[in-house]
């Protein structure tokens, strides 16, 4: 912790990417609509594979960073893992990876294998979702985002354009495979991005 | 309702912004950590003073469309009207302004006159936040971030950089004061931007 800006390190030069290491993160809040909240966010935790990933809770919210399949691994897990039928749980964060000044080896790198959690945990359920995202440092930022949009359209997720985001739905499974082929592109494609999420199960909220 | 990306339109040339009017949002999301949260999602919405922002709200989220100050206070007015002693609140969100395409005239632009919840609803009760700036279309955008992160010392916020986003702390009233300037100094710097918010009271967890 120091008193730096959001993206850590404006005292370095902008040099397109922080770090030359496959640094992906996810920082994450989970918000079960139930007075039992505590047990069903710990308990979620503790469920999940985190050997991969490294990983950091504060008061408002956690952060999984690593290569990016194994980040994206570990959030599903935490999430499959929370949920429970019949109550209102959401799931805020955000995936990144490029932020200039992003040097620190707050990572695990040397991991290897097939992610452990997919196999683990059913994500069979439906979820409905919201996205948006922002390529940083883009002049050309609004194609890379219609593009994602085309492609939720190709993996069958039915985005619809809202003001500020985009709507999706799908099972858990999809979603997930949906935001990293949103992240593998980006990171492919920009020099920084920014995706946030928003993913809710059991919303009492008829539309 | 149409099939395009998060930021609407983006068959339109890029023009920088959308519309010539000034047309500030807020989309958010109320989480209460408490099995009553349909009661004290709705109380909040029935109490705070909408008149003079857009409104539509939908299975994840709301979002208020206005001039900016009068979208300030109306978030601010929901917030504090949610706030209940000892329950968990999460408010999360994304103020903008400047979105290409973004040429809907869904918004209440004639307002004048004093925002109306701020003298209405106490906000002096404490609350943990952390913020994620988005200056897009800038390639000089992390020094918009440094800005505000300076903006938040000298606002008493003491601000601290954890990974992909920047903590502050406050009273409620401070930190919508602090999220109104940064949104004003960055409708005036940037073509476009999106300011990301996490708003917690009464979180169960030391630090």
């Amino acid at each position: 912790m120091s008193n730096q800006p959001a993206c850590n390190r404006p005292d370095l030069p902008w040099a397109g990417r922080g770090t030359n290491l496959d640094i992906s993160g996810c920082r994450f809040s989970l918000y079960p609509m139930h007075s039992d909240f505590v047990r069903i966010i710990l308990g979620a935790l503790e469920k999940t594979d985190t050997s991969n990933v490294w990983s950091q809770s504060d008061a408002l919210s956690t952060v999984y960073r690593g290569k990016l399949p194994y980040v994206n691994d570990a959030v599903y897990g935490l999430f499959a893992n929370a949920y429970e039928d019949g109550v209102h749980i959401v799931l805020e964060g955000l995936f990144s990876k490029g932020c200039p000044g992003d040097s620190d080896g707050d990572s695990f790198l040397a991991a290897t294998g097939t992610p452990p959690n997919r196999a683990k945990v059913n994500g069979d359920f439906p979820v409905q979702a919201k996205i948006e995202l922002y390529p940083l440092g883009d002049g050309e930022y609004i194609d890379s985002i219609a593009e994602a949009v085309h492609e939720a359209t190709r993996q069958g997720l039915n985005p619809q354009s809202i003001h500020y985001a985009t709507r999706i739905s799908g099972t858990a499974t999809k979603i997930f495979d949906y935001l990293q082929y949103v992240c593998q592109t980006m990171q492919d494609a920009a020099t920084h991005y920014v995706l946030h999420f928003t993913l809710s199960v059991n919303s009492p909220t008829a539309e």
